[in-house]
């Protein structure tokens, strides 16, 4: 998906097409850009895929590293799209993205540590520490924590290439429509694959407050357009942590501690543009 | 545990003496530190027990909160301790002050996002996020994540009286003592109970580097005494992530991604001086 803008209210121009070879991919992202004449692009915003070399430091910054996609490992990303258009480039995970525009304009304004989840086809976590994006070694893979997984309540063995039952194995789409035999959107907000969904999703919460104490956790992606989800997720977060942690923002208001992108479904594409934002003041 | 001196190479005077009430606690503490008079002291640090109120804006900043510890809830921990030496006091978690140490002058120096890991009594995790010690709604609680339990190959229901088997109940040294029917450190290197300790300390691990990506992992702790841990912890936090990050430091070099304190078991002494640097350079 490509757009171009200055912010939520002000969202141009806007296409998506698949992605397929890195070549094919690049040329029409590059195509796309050079045709907005009106005015002069100032920097580009990339949120990628990952996982993607963040270490300024290194010779291949801006690169997709060991992605199964076929034709990507290793692929310059970044510098490509610098060198094709001349502007500043900033680059990061999706989910760095999201959560860069969620800061900016959308339910994280304010907060200086928080996280933006995605339970999609994968499920993948970003955010800020200290007022900053979280890079550190690599990037976060949250999505591969291990949570526990009661085999008699629930046999699937998960659907991760590397880790089997790892968060994303058990409680992705994939998971959803291979545990149940039809996508997830098409079951009934009664069906017990919910509670179950939301037990999963529940560990994982519960462990990235253990580990960070986020001041607020923003969850989108497909899997979440499921309404009955938000209130069960809030829930099962308070029961397992059964008062562990006695404060007001998870005691008394977890409706606004566990949230939707308050950018919606733009939560992505307005992450790209605040990712381009900050290349250009710091190019600046 | 009270200690005057500047750093690890000039460590003056210490004094250790047993929690019991705040009142007697707090006044050998000022006692200790009123009777240093060969030089005047310049700041203290307190690398305190939790959970604890960490926020500068909050009128209960540096207060011991909602411990089950007898008579130790809702008490002004650091302020008791400024208005009685009159002096800047630095004021963190035990844990968050040993990651402060260690990256002063230990196993973190030059790092700006890594983990400091205590398996004692407890488990407790503190750390720096993009060079800043980690705060957030509370602070890390990282003994208390959700991992895997397999009840067939250990029954052992955990040790936690609020969360039964999360890490802590699984794995810190009373689960092990309980679990075994005698005290880890009388256990012989061969026992069975290595393996299993150091698989639910790989989970944990796994957790946090997928959370949190640090760029090292330092563990300490009484538990972590036994020699023939950090080799075990090591290969199977190598199994569990299964290729999926493969970068150097995991790959090729985890004997220096994880890791003992470079101060040994003077990281949490050594890091409450740390925290009284820091007060000092603060207040100056």
């Amino acid at each position: 998906m490509c757009a171009v803008g200055t912010g939520p209210d002000d969202l141009q121009d806007e296409v998506r097409f698949p992605t397929t070879t890195p070549e094919e991919t690049f040329g029409r992202a590059v195509q796309f850009f050079q045709q907005q004449r009106e005015e002069p692009l100032t920097a580009i915003g990339i949120a990628s895929f990952g996982p993607v070399d963040l270490n300024p430091d290194s010779p291949t910054f801006g690169y997709i590293t060991d992605t199964p996609k076929p034709g990507w490992a290793r692929t310059d990303f970044a510098g490509r799209i610098r060198r094709a258009l001349g502007v500043p480039v900033g680059f990061d995970t999706d989910v760095n993205g999201a959560a860069l525009g969620e800061y900016r304009w959308g339910a994280a304004q304010g907060l200086d540590t928080f996280i933006y989840l995605t339970i999609g086809t994968g499920i993948g976590g970003g955010g800020m520490v200290n007022g900053k994006l979280m890079h550190g070694l690599v990037h976060p893979e949250m999505g591969h924590i291990r949570i526990p997984h009661d085999r008699d309540r629930d046999p699937y063995p998960g659907s991760c290439p590397y880790h089997g039952d790892c968060l994303e194995g058990l409680a992705a789409g994939p998971a959803l429509e291979e545990r149940w035999g039809q996508r997830g959107e098409t079951l009934p907000a009664d069906h017990p694959a919910w509670p179950l969904e939301a037990d999963y999703l529940a560990f994982g919460l519960v462990n990235i407050i253990c580990t960070l104490s986020p001041q607020r956790i923003i969850v989108g992606g497909g899997v979440m357009q499921q309404p009955q989800l938000f209130p069960l997720v809030r829930q099962r977060v308070q029961e397992l942590l059964n008062n562990y942690l006695p404060v007001p923002a998870i005691l008394d208001h977890i409706d606004d501690y566990i949230v939707p992108p308050g950018l919606g479904d733009r939560a992505g594409v307005l992450g790209a543009m605040a990712l381009a934002e900050h290349a250009a003041v710091t190019a600046s």
